[in-house]
């Protein structure tokens, strides 16, 4: 077994066992091997519907490493990551993971990421109701961001 | 213009003019039209790539209500949720969310949320590298999740 995934996995334990959260751990770890931040899945313990294991590594590697942008930078999880999580790898610039279980598995005992890729391929529409609104009264905050040339990430 | 956009839009002026994040602001409303939430990203001010508005803005509804589910509040946001903000928003269960300015308005100013939906979609599949392994070390996680009747969020 990987060494990065026996961690994460034991990550996952520790926060069933306290009930912090769902059976989930990461670990992103640098170039050189050097581990950055380890964790698991918050959501209980936080009261955080965002606070899943891949997320709260991202933030714990970012505060201390003190940049939002984690290039170089690899993840191990053990489940394949939801679109949150995913997005939010995205975000950070991490362009290799490692995961172990799959969206199909955390299915079967109940959580919604596979609902949730469904969604965003494009099925099951009705899950939420988006409406756009406004847009004309909104845009001129992105020609201000422009022209002002703002930092992008 | 409505007046939860307008609010939503003035947490992003705010946002832009203390260099605190990208020009995106939200509100979480009650079901009574009571203000849950509301903010701006604070992606640069905090140094986190999940600091979205709706991110933000969810986080801080949790930790108000004492809750990690947000089953009745409406969202709004001054652009059109990234997949990571829009996940979010279905763990939190909300239902309804009005968004202004697109994706393809943030793309244009050079943000990459058209690129991660397009990744989502089954487009550009190599924009990072996913693999799986260990799936058969780490499957038990979910079977004694499942076994001691855990929660599902």
């Amino acid at each position: 077994m990987d060494k990065f995934m026996k961690m994460a996995k034991e990550c996952a334990q520790h926060g069933v066992s306290h009930n912090e959260g769902g059976p989930f751990g990461a670990v992103i770890v640098d170039k050189a091997g050097n581990i950055i931040a380890k964790g698991n899945n918050m959501v209980l313990a936080n009261n955080d519907p965002t606070a899943h294991a891949e997320v709260t590594v991202i933030r714990e590697a970012c505060k201390k490493l003190e940049t939002y942008d984690l290039s170089g930078c690899t993840l191990y999880t053990s489940c394949e990551p939801c679109p949150m999580c995913l997005s939010a790898i995205i975000w950070a610039n991490i362009k290799e993971v490692y995961y172990a279980c799959t969206r199909e598995d955390a299915g079967k005992i109940g959580f919604r990421d596979d609902i949730i890729y469904d969604y965003l391929e494009g099925k099951n529409k009705d899950l939420i109701k988006l409406e756009q609104i406004d847009r004309e009264k909104c845009i001129d905050l992105f020609e201000e961001y422009e022209k002002n040339n703002k930092i992008i990430y």
